[in-house]
């Protein structure tokens, strides 16, 4: 194993110097912090992803959840950790002290996910999910059921869930079919069938509670008749003991990866004693969810992101370590071997993994923070963030998802034939990170989001706030020689976005959805490159800031900051070329793959 | 498990239409063939696919070598495949007749490969190698050598296998240090260590013979000195019984994929007991397995476009059968589900995959076609074929398995999460895939070759011949109303391709190796793209040639060719216009991979 899997120093340098979180302690939602609080988060966090769930990462890849008997048996780390996430707070970090939460800013709340992530994905799953979920019933649910069931989250005793799947309907939600039926002791009656969900029974906790998507009896067809439901496995009887809620497992799944985490498929009422506790409006559901959706969509882009740079250091340390051939110029062969971090090819290999890990989590936190200022701003700046963040959502979902695969494809590269074997974790990394375009919407469906919805929405609203965002740190750019090119650069590439835009909302408008839509997977692509490309001079730009007093640093981040700009000028030398291919088909769409007829590919 | 794993109508087309195998036929060396012949192979090839090797290529998966006492056990279905591969003449269909082969061309010997390949990766690999090593003996071995292993390797009782890797000799073979030591008994003492040697020892085969890199005592240091030998892991005693040669077994790895093929240690010479017989000339073996090398390459690349063919056909039955959400323009929730074929985004990952696969297999087929009038053809013409094969097996190596992988990721995609479980199989086929871009060289070392040899040996004349090649095509194209645009698209991308490559020698010239070949990669994967849609306008002709004659066709043809025509159309839509980002970068080198310090990886 690695002795690295993730960097800190990175992880300092984006919070202070390119999104200077201290800047959040002036708003009285956050002022209780201090800079101090932000530092003891990230040591123990590194301290527990180090000593608590990176040693476990090939055990928990090696023997997966048993299910027999109808229980399912987690890696009797779940349980240790899940409790020292309940007792060291965090999963209830991010939540209003009104309930119990530490009102800390998402961009620090980040910080524990990446780390555990980068640590041991699986793992990270079940606090990650317990947050979103008790979220969910803190914004929507009555006193009552934020009270019975969030202290539980909270404290790490109860799992949280989304259960949104059925066999019929993935993609597809308009379709579940799982009915709530009321009753007149306010709760309802759930029976049905859901597949797909993570975590949703286990024994690392006492209890698990599903936030999970139903209809009630009576509801309009499609989405504007879901509803969401608390419905936990175990009920709690008058004599407030916890009793057997009749939600059954059914079966798990046998996955390439994440395999630390059980997904299963679970029978609800199948004995018609089911409880479910509505959240909210009836038939608001689907609302409502979006928030633990959205949520969960950053906390997959930060997965891949995590799972990706573990890879990455795992490739640098045999890179370095590695002795195989010589330099081009002197190829004798009576001379020692050389380390193939020595190797250009190498070399370029590497840096794309930088370009991909750093670029991503800058842009995830990028909007952590439009999060945080959401929450604490007011009208139109309120709303300013939160459109942002729900345009760049299925990107910042989908960029390091998608990259993610590659990189971690290129960290097995580096170390050949071992990349392949499980003496080394690559090939676990390999199988982890191919979940991501899955999960939480595929990529597809996060095309249709972006172009579909965001670009268009409230007549292109978001998509000004966004491209005057970006303008702006090029603006800032064109002030230093150094990254006025970049900053030009970034300025064209700007100016193919928003002509493909503007291209493709006139094909909406001449040609209906279907055209429009049709390349909007290569849409979303495009659309990322450009993104990840600001977040990297925006990266540049905190670096010329500290090099400007280049004397008063020491080796080490004098190498940092250098290896940055390095990583930065890789990124627009190799990755942003990419939209040029992007923006040409993206301008000529022919319609090719609506028209054709599904027969034709008989053969 | 899907139905259908490869398309014989498209080996049809590509082996009749596009490539015209029987055209081989006017050549004394093939007159003894017919295209009956052909057509027996390609049925039988397809019956033992579906019949002998699909039907376990999920237990070969989950059940893979064990390791016991220095034995390894492999499926016992690798013994009755490999007894069929030499009693219908597989493995020697290649071979001249004067040595017991069946003097078949290669462009057809690539189908059975492919096939099973697509059927039951691992399962191809032991025929495979072994007609490999039974060639490379034929080629240089002494007559003596030849009668004793080439028969029995031919009757797929004794296996073939390539020894190069060794611990410190991965890449750079200049490296190894196993060793040869004369004696006057006519064979050499072979002591050392070999990794990474596919199928080197198993129980499905009565004896395994290694074709092995050693060099002799007081050779050469480096390239020049490596010699090549026979190692039998048992060899004949003067009773004409089988004993055993001192190759002993020292581990096997647990790999990603690939499962179902062996790859083990071995130390040989343990007990100073084991004979090595030389193979030509001492100090040339590294010439002599290039063959064997070059030869394993397109395996390679038909291994990759196999895989990825499977993984296609498993990914349009489920995109057929699978009914999910409903069109763009009609989303009322009370209408029944549409297949998800219907919708854009799925038709785009699918013909992407086609596009990827049946543009490889045509390159590959391509690359036969040179080497069989390479082999019956004589003088310029005969250098011809040869150097255009050298210039383009590392891109019909590396396309294939670069974009394989990324053909089965999007196979996978449109399972959505039953892509990432077992009871599909394209997750086996996800993990399988991965082993190509590093066996047989990796994508980065045919960068090098490419670049760095192929293209500027001998002045550029095999780039010249290879510029001619594409030329002619495209003046074909050229006279088609139809395709006309097309072929304009090439001629510019061709022109691209020129002028990149003249500015990179100019690098060369000006700066040197490093600076040169820092992009060697990238360069490779433009290339590739070129190459392929060459290819694919290629295919695009023998398309237009049977329209013409359009109401002669079946429905199914008429719906082949219709389906043939929109992969073409896919490829140049959304693959070729990848070349203007290479292009610029290739351009635009700035040596940021060569200068850049490995200290500056660091955080």
């Amino acid at each position: 194993m690695a002795e690295k899997f993730v960097s800190e120093r990175n992880l300092r340098f984006l919070l202070y110097e390119v999104f200077d979180i201290t800047s959040l302690l002036q708003y009285p939602y956050y002022a209780e912090h201090t800079p101090e609080v932000f530092d003891m988060i990230l040591e123990t966090a590194l301290k527990i992803g180090r000593d608590m769930l990176y040693p476990h990462l090939e055990e928990m890849d090696k023997t997966p959840p048993e299910f027999v008997d109808g229980k399912v048996k987690v890696h009797p780390v779940v349980r240790i950790f899940m409790k020292e996430c309940g007792q060291g707070g965090w999963i209830s970090a991010m939540a209003p002290m009104e309930i119990g939460g530490q009102q800390l800013p998402n961009m620090i709340g980040l910080v524990p996910g990446f780390i555990f992530g980068a640590a041991n994905y699986s793992a990270s799953v079940y606090p990650g999910l317990t947050t979103g979920a008790a979220h969910l019933i803190n914004s929507f649910g009555k006193k009552e059921l934020i009270e019975t069931y969030v202290p539980k989250m909270f404290a790490g005793e109860w799992q949280g869930t989304m259960a949104l799947t059925e066999p019929q309907a993935g993609s597809s939600l308009a379709d579940i079919t799982t009915s709530a039926e009321p009753t007149d002791q306010g709760y309802y009656k759930i029976k049905g069938q859901k597949i797909f969900i993570s975590a949703s029974e286990h024994d690392g906790v006492e209890n698990v509670i599903q936030l999970l998507l139903a209809k009630i009896k009576g509801s309009p067809p499609g989405l504007k008749g879901i509803s969401l439901f608390v419905v936990p496995n175990k009920r709690i009887n008058e004599n407030g003991e916890l009793v057997p809620n009749d939600v059954n497992v059914t079966g798990i799944y046998h996955k390439l990866g994440y395999k630390g985490c059980p997904i299963n498929q679970l029978s609800l009422g199948e004995n018609d004693d089911c409880r479910g506790y509505l959240v909210g409006q009836p038939n608001k559901g689907l609302a409502y969810m979006f928030q633990m959706m959205n949520e969960a969509r950053i906390g997959v882009g930060i997965g891949a992101t995590a799972i990706a740079s573990a890879a990455y250091y795992a490739a640098l340390e045999y890179a370095k370590e590695r002795p195989q051939g010589r330099r081009l110029t002197s190829k004798d062969p009576t001379l020692p071997q050389i380390s193939i971090i020595e190797h250009a090819d190498v070399k370029r290999m590497l840096l794309f993994q930088r370009a991909i890990i750093e670029g991503s989590l800058s842009l995830l936190l990028q909007c952590s923070k439009y999060s945080d200022l959401e929450i604490v701003l007011e009208g139109e700046e309120k709303e300013k963030y939160s459109l942002l963040l729900d345009l760049l959502t299925p990107v910042a979902k989908s960029y390091p998802s998608e990259m993610g695969i590659l990189s971690v494809s290129q960290a097995l590269q580096c170390l050949g034939g071992y990349g392949y074997c499980d003496e080394f974790p690559l090939e676990q990394y390999y199988r982890d990170v191919r979940i991501h375009p899955i999960h939480e919407g595929t990529t597809g469906i996060h095309g249709l989001t972006l172009l579909g919805r965001g670009i268009i929405r409230k007549n292109g609203k978001a998509f000004q706030l966004y491209l005057e965002n970006v303008q702006e740190v090029i603006r800032r750019a064109e002030n230093d020689p150094e990254l006025k090119p970049y900053g030009l650069e970034l300025k064209d590439a700007l100016k193919r976005l928003q002509e493909v835009t503007s291209h493709l909302i006139d094909v909406a408008t001449k040609e209906g959805p279907d055209l429009f839509l049709a390349d909007a997977t290569l849409y979303l692509e495009f659309f990322g490159i450009i993104a990840i490309a600001w977040q990297w001079l925006l990266q540049a730009l905190s670096v010329q800031k500290a090099l400007k007093n280049k004397d008063g640093l020491s080796e080490a981040d004098a190498n940092f900051y250098q290896g940055k700009m390095y990583a930065f000028r890789y990124f627009f030398g190799y990755e942003l070329p990419k939209i040029e291919g992007l923006a040409k088909r993206l301008t000529n769409g022919d319609g090719l793959t609506v028209e054709m007829k599904a027969d034709l590919f008989s053969d």
